[in-house]
């Protein structure tokens, strides 16, 4: 959003690094009588990779929101070889959440949707448990309980993907949801599955990190929110923070004071994705301004 | 620096804000072939004012070095009304360093001086005590001793000047030096001398910080570099840090456990400092990526 | 607790420093079967004062909870001239939470609590504000609306009081409550209110500290829980923390990073009040582990 | 060190978890006229073993201290099955330091030394190159080159420990060290060898780990400084620290900004060693405050 609230466009790109990009980004911009409210732009010297996203106000912009598509495509992408998405600050995305039995995500990020933090619709919480039903009822959110056992994850899992459907999900957000997402169901949401992990990745992926955690001695624990890819928390990392503790925090009181990391890191991956500040590329994010 | 280690131009803006400047700047680089290597932009909405860092190798250039200014200023900066300035990025600064008694701040930027972290020349090191010239003389550094007292400190800033003048010296770091300068020295080095001070400002400004601090019964405790200006600890702040406490924290251990922050904050600045990555506006500052 | 959920007793000492505190205070414990599960003590040399906390079951223990205490004050407690309190496990306490019209506090304590992260009984939300008597509702505990004007405030504080006595409330939680109160209502809660405050006190102390947190152009805001005294953002600090901003953070970004701080500070102050590990002496506290 | 720097005699304990330990030992103490000066103790409750560390004032203690081992050891320890050791304030021990071609760590540590921030006597560095030789003349350390190739190693780990005993070194430090030592070497000073790990582990052991974590993606970096064992990166960890990062950061960057965590940690875990609070237990370590 602009200072005005005004609707803005936001484009992300890609390319190969060459002279001039953000010379010609901006003259487009410029040229069509727009106002740049947010610009920030990386050179990856190893890759040769340029990245930038730019964000301006749709108010008093001289084409159409149809017509940027493919003037942009045409003027600008076409001949620089670039790889870009186009938003608008007004299209507001619709997000589920998925939760097994621990609430202390979940309230975060209800907290924050009701005191509008988020600019975001969660129209549905799905959960392989019914723990948490009265937490979606106590923030009016349908809740589907769809449990799931290893005989029948494959069906359950199409019954998830109908829900997506059903409530037009444009993205999931995996609130401590205990269950491993097939290949096929991550494969319908490329970048569009936010996970939050209670370790510090690479450190300690799988199952019980807060055990092997305390096992290895560790004086720091933190929490990765990541998207979500096929292979098992390995995806691109997009934030990730800490707790210092000591040889006083036994296991139980390192899950307590992960908790609080965790949904701190989870929060600020989701906004990020929600504000289109996030960029994948070879399984890297690259978090804009 | 670029990629290549190819010498890079560097200019840093501010103006009103208003549409186009980006396209402007980069469109005036990209004219002459130059290659933007780093780009940085931030807009104050409250204060309507844009301020920019840009930063392009010279190699390939348009122009030469010396034809840069005056066609900046005719096609960009004087009809946006910018305050302007230009560096290049083998012009390396001079810098001397003012100390009293503690070591660790001298021993940190010593070190860093001398494996070549800092892009910088430090030719002098000026005292108000002998103690710390066996460090200077460890590194090889020229060591003036020029003791103060509230009779002298008139004519000895006299001194002090005209050292720095000898030394063709372009900015000043207080590397916990003990004396306050006076108004009129500070005038003479506008945003070109940085201090270390041992709080987290504004808190705790003026003498004894940490007495101030355990005092208070703080949980943290901090310290903040910043450019001199002539109101004590109040001018404008380039980096702070942080470190947390507890209630077996003697003041001599607060003492201890803050030379390391000191010693960190202060480094940080004088390298955003020497990379032109600082911009002061109203007192505050503006830190380039 | 104990690991084995057995109830503990607690007692909190400060005195004289002396030679063989621990020597007595422990084997009076032993002496009467006790196992101690935790013990932690600091000795302030400048104060030349000793501070401990001790706790262990009651199990198997050769006292009644009645004779502890005349036993201990006899034993220990009069010949150490101590000061000294104590607590039992099991013994939940009852607090008060205090709103005005912001959330994020009020919802992480109700997440918290509802989580049974809280060793406490909640029983009611006063509030001189309408706005959150939705979230009260959404978890089942009781709202005082108590509105507060210039004129009213005096006689609201006693309404306010006797709410406080009608649900035998042990301790208030200011959770951004945005009225002073009195120092008479103060007088009768020594080291029962606990506050947070959204700056880095003594920092920023008073009304709108992100206002002045920007105009001074910190690079890190912070926030402060502290017991409420008769000087305003004065009272011992229980915890604070911190987080790192930059030139882009505008007040309503300040005030939006600054509400992850504030709650997760106040929960921590709140917790260590509960599980009696804060003693206060002369306006600073010792926070046990 | 007491408050009144009369040397103190410091014991550290480890033992089943039984009823009366702390009673015991303060008793202990107590009898004998000794005035403790820092009393930590823990309970470890899933290993149920019991830790401690307590530090009395030599001057005015009722055994000489000769008479303290044999009066513990049969009055407490014995009966109480502990593994235990004593050691005397005043007792300075002697420290080596390997380093290889980077000067980061040892500027820091040199730094330190020199100020007289370590209680500890550092007589020799040990190197396989000769690139820092000139960094232990500054500060008038003896320099011992002993080069190292695969061919070469076992003898000039021979020649290292000739060294070692020549100098009669208590515990070696690798500041940056590049060569993983054998485990006979390493057999030979058993929780004496404290490493600094240019990552958090257990993430990115082995070589090269800011490449790695470069290539990860992750948005923090760590250190680890370690008691060396002979399972490489694996040894019980003493400290760790952390720096934020982001898509900015190339990895000579990142090698930049690690080396400042490093020498922190470095010598935090160096500090614990020489003032005696480390303990390590079944490869982890307890760290007294």
């Amino acid at each position: 959003m602009s200072r005005n609230n005004f609707p803005t466009a936001i484009i992300r790109i890609h390319c190969p690094d060459q002279r001039g990009i953000v010379a010609r980004v901006t003259d487009f911009i410029d040229r069509n009588q727009g106002n740049v409210v947010a610009l920030d732009q990386h050179t990856d010297k190893e890759d040769n990779r340029f990245f930038m996203r730019v964000e301006w106000e749709l108010e008093g912009f001289g084409l159409t929101r149809e017509q940027i598509e493919p003037a942009f495509q045409h003027a600008i992408a076409a001949p620089c070889n670039m790889a870009w998405s186009l938003n608008f600050s007004d299209q507001i995305p619709r997000m589920a959440i998925f939760v097994s039995k621990m609430s202390h995500c979940l309230y975060d990020l209800m907290a924050r949707y009701q005191s509008n933090e988020l600019n975001v619709q969660i129209p549905v919480i799905i959960s392989n448990h019914k723990s948490l039903e009265d937490v979606a009822r106590q923030f009016g959110i349908d809740f589907v309980h769809i449990p799931i056992t290893a005989e029948t994850k494959k069906d359950q899992e199409k019954r998830q993907l109908d829900v997506l459907k059903e409530y037009r999900i444009d993205f999931v957000v995996l609130a401590r949801y205990m269950q491993v997402l097939s290949a096929e169901f991550v494969a319908g949401y490329p970048e569009k599955i936010i996970n939050i992990h209670h370790s510090f990745l690479p450190a300690f992926a799988g199952a019980k990190p807060y055990h092997a955690a305390h096992a290895r001695g560790v004086k720091i624990i933190g929490a990765t929110s990541h998207y979500v890819t096929s292979d098992l928390d390995a995806g691109p990392i997009i934030d990730q923070d800490i707790a210092r503790i000591s040889h006083h925090d036994s296991i139980p009181m390192l899950i307590q004071k992960g908790k609080d990391i965790e949904k701190i890191v989870l929060s600020r991956a989701v906004k990020a994705h929600i504000d289109r500040k996030t960029l994948v590329y070879h399984n890297r994010t690259i978090i804009f301004d």
